[in-house]
C-alpha cells in the first residue's frame, strides 16, 4: 500500500552508500577522541536508518521524471534531507522527553542507559541522554548542510539546493516553536492552526523541499518548482492528517509505534481539534492527555474520535488536500513523466487509510 | 589590558554589520509565522551581542597581515565563527541548564519567564525556555554555514573554509562530550583530561580555526596554515587556562559573571585538577560543588587553591603554553606582519592573569 512512497531499491543502496561513506570517516576521525564520541556517532548512524526514505524518494521522484541522470548527486542531495529529517527527530525528541523511537532506545536513551548502568543517578542520566542527543542533533544538522555542499553541483544550483534547505529548517523551526507554544493557548488550537504548524514542522522539510530540490537538480524551470512547491505542500499536509489518523487508529505494525502514544501525550491533531468543538467532548476531555490512559479507556476514546464524525472529518480533509495534489499535476507546464510518477505518491498517501 | 585580543571598531562594525543584515532577513520572514518565531530570531540576535568578538578578531589577524584586502569577505567569515560560538553556547546553556549569561535571561531563560508568565508551572515553563534554545542554537549553527557560503569567496577557498569550520564543530561536540563524561568517572579527571577537553571544545572554534580561516582566505601557503592552527592550539589552551583561574579568582567586572559559579557548580577545571591531587584537599572536597557554598567558604576554599600551589601551577602552565604559542611565531614562512600582529593576542591572554 505505501508503494507510492518506497523508494527504488537502487535509489535506496545508493543513499545508503553516501551515509555509510560520511559516518564511516566521521568514525574514524572520533577514534582518537575517545570511545564515547565513536558511540555517539554510531548512534546517530542507526538514527538514520528503519524510515521509509521518502525524503531521498521525492528528490529522486522530480529529478528523474524531469530528465535528471546524476543520480549520484541526487543521492547526496537525498541523503542531505534525510540527515536533516535525523536531526530534527534528535532535537524533537530532546523537546517532547522521548527515549525510544520506533520501539528501540534513540541516542538520548542509550546515552541515558550507559550513564545509569555507570552508576548516575536516574535523574542525572536522563539528562545525560538528552546533552548528548543535543550534541548529536547539532552534527546531523550540520552534516546535512556539507552534504549538499560535496554533491558536487555547480555554484548556481548549489546556492539554489541550500536556499531550499534554509528554508526547509526555518520553517521547521517556526512549526517546532508553534507546536510547544500550543500548551500557552487557554484553549486548544483550530483545525487551521494545526494544519499550518504540522506544514511549517514536517511537510516542508519533507516534502516541499525534497521536490524542489529533486527539480533544482535537474534543471527544471521555475515554473516547475514552484509547482511541485504547492504539490509537496498540499501532498504534505494531507500525510500528516493521515499520520494523526493512524497515530490513534493504526495498528503498531503500520506505524512503529504504541496507538496509546498520541492520546497519552495529549498530541494535538486536528482529530482532537475538531472532537474538541463537538457536542459530546467533556466528558473525554479528561482522558485526553493522560499518561496513565488505559486501553480500555483508550477505546473508548478512540469510539468517540469515530461516533463525533473527527474521524471521518479527518479522513475527508486529508481526501481533499490529497486532491488539491493531483490538480496542481494537470497544470500544462508538468511533463507526463512526473505526473506518472507523483500519481502514486498521492495515492499511497490516501492508501494509508484505506 | 585586553587591548591584544580587542578587535578594531572599523573591523568590528563590519561584522555586527553581516549579523545585523542576517536578523533583519530572518525577522521579516519570521514576521507571518508568528510573534514567538520573531521574539526567538531577537534573542538569538541579542545572544550574539555582548563579546569581545575576538574570534573575528583572530580572523582578521591572520586576514590581514598575510596581506588580505578584502575585509568584506573576512567579515563574513569572522561573523560565522561568532554565530557558531552563539549557537555552541545556547546549546552549552542547555547541557549545564543555565538560563542566565552574562548576567541577563539567555534564551531559554527569556523564554520560560515568557511561559511562566502565560501560567505554566515553573517545571514546564523550564522545559519550554530550553525548547526554545534547543531551537534557536540550531538556526544559528545552520546559518553560522551559511555565512561562510555567501562569503563570496570562490570554490577552492569555501571548500577549504567549511573543512575548518566543519573540524570546529566535530571537535567542539567531542570536547562537550568529553565534559559531561567526566562525572562518569569515579575520581576527577586529570590535568593532560582537562586541558584536552577544553581545547577540543572551546579552543579550537575560538582560536586554531578563525586564524586559519583568516589565512586561507588570505591565500596563505598550507605550512603558514598549519602554524598559525599550532599557535591558535597553544594560546587556546592558555586562554581557557587563564579563563578558569578568573572564574575563581576574577572580578565580575572582568568576568562578567559571578566568581562563586564555577565553584558552586563544581566545574572541572584545572585548578581543581590540580588541588585535589595535593595534600590537604579532603578537607574542601565537600565545598566544592555545594550549590549553597557561602562567600565564607568561597573564601576558604579559594584561600586553599592559593595556598595548595594549584593558582601558581596553573598560571604557570597558561605561562608555558603561551611562550608555545610564541615560540610558533618565529618559525621562517611566518612574515614580521603576522608576528607583530600576534604577539599582543599572547600578551593580552597572560595579562588578564597578571
Amino acid at each position: 500500500m505505501d508503494a507510492g512512497l518506497a523508494i527504488a531499491a537502487e535509489r535506496q543502496s545508493q543513499v545508503d552508500a553516501v551515509l555509510a561513506r560520511l559516518f564511516s570517516l566521521a568514525r574514524k576521525r572520533a577514534e582518537p577522541l575517545g570511545a564515547a564520541y565513536v558511540e555517539l556517532w554510531n548512534r546517530i548512524e542507526d538514527s538514520t536508518t528503519g524510515g521509509k526514505r521518502f525524503r531521498p524518494r521525492m528528490v529522486f521522484a522530480a529529478y528523474e521524471a524531469l530528465g535528471g541522470t546524476d543520480s549520484e548527486a541526487a543521492a547526496y542531495v537525498g541523503a542531505a534531507f534525510e540527515l536533516l529529517h535525523t536531526a530534527l527527530c534528535l532535537h524533537d525528541d530532546v523537546i517532547d522527553r522521548d527515549f525510544v523511537r520506533r520501539g528501540i532506545p534513540n541516542v538520548a536513551g542509550a546515552f541515558r542507559d550507559r550513564a545509569a548502568a555507570a552508576g548516575m543517578s536516574a535523574d542525572a542520566a536522563e539528562h545525560h541522554g538528552v546533552s548528548a542527543a543535543v550534541i548529536a542533533g547539532d552534527l546531523a544538522l550540520f552534516n546535512a548542510y556539507r552534504l549538499i555542499d560535496r554533491s558536487g553541483v555547480g555554484d548556481s544550483t548549489r546556492a539554489r539546493l541550500l536556499e531550499v534547505m534554509d528554508e526547509a529548517l526555518f520553517a521547521s523551526a517556526a512549526g517546532e516553536l508553534i507546536d510547544i507554544d500550543f500548551t500557552l493557548q487557554a484553549d486548544g488550537p483550530h483545525v487551521d492552526d494545526i494544519l499550518s504548524m504540522e506544514r511549517l514542522k514536517t511537510a516542508v522539510y519533507s516534502f516541499e523541499g525534497p521536490l524542489q530540490a529533486g527539480a533544482i537538480l535537474a534543471g527544471a524551470s521555475d515554473e516547475t518548482v514552484a509547482t511541485l512547491g504547492d504539490f509537496g505542500r498540499e501532498i504534505g499536509i494531507a500525510y500528516q492528517v493521515v499520520d494523526d489518523v493512524l497515530g490513534v487508529f493504526g495498528t503498531e505494525a503500520e506505524t512503529g509505534k504504541t496507538t496509546l502514544g498520541d492520546l497519552r501525550e495529549g498530541k494535538r491533531t486536528v482529530l482532537i481539534a475538531y472532537a474538541a468543538t463537538a457536542p459530546g467532548w467533556d466528558g473525554y476531555a479528561e482522558l485526553f492527555g493522560d499518561p496513565a490512559l488505559t486501553d480500555d479507556d483508550a477505546a473508548r476514546l478512540r469510539m468517540h474520535l469515530i461516533e463525533s464524525g473527527a474521524r471521518t472529518f479527518a479522513e475527508g480533509l486529508a481526501r481533499y488536500y490529497a486532491n488539491r495534489a493531483l490538480a496542481r499535476l494537470v497544470e500544462p507546464h508538468i511533463p507526463a513523466a512526473l505526473r506518472l510518477e507523483l500519481h502514486p505518491v498521492a495515492d499511497a498517501v490516501l492508501g494509508r487509510v484505506k
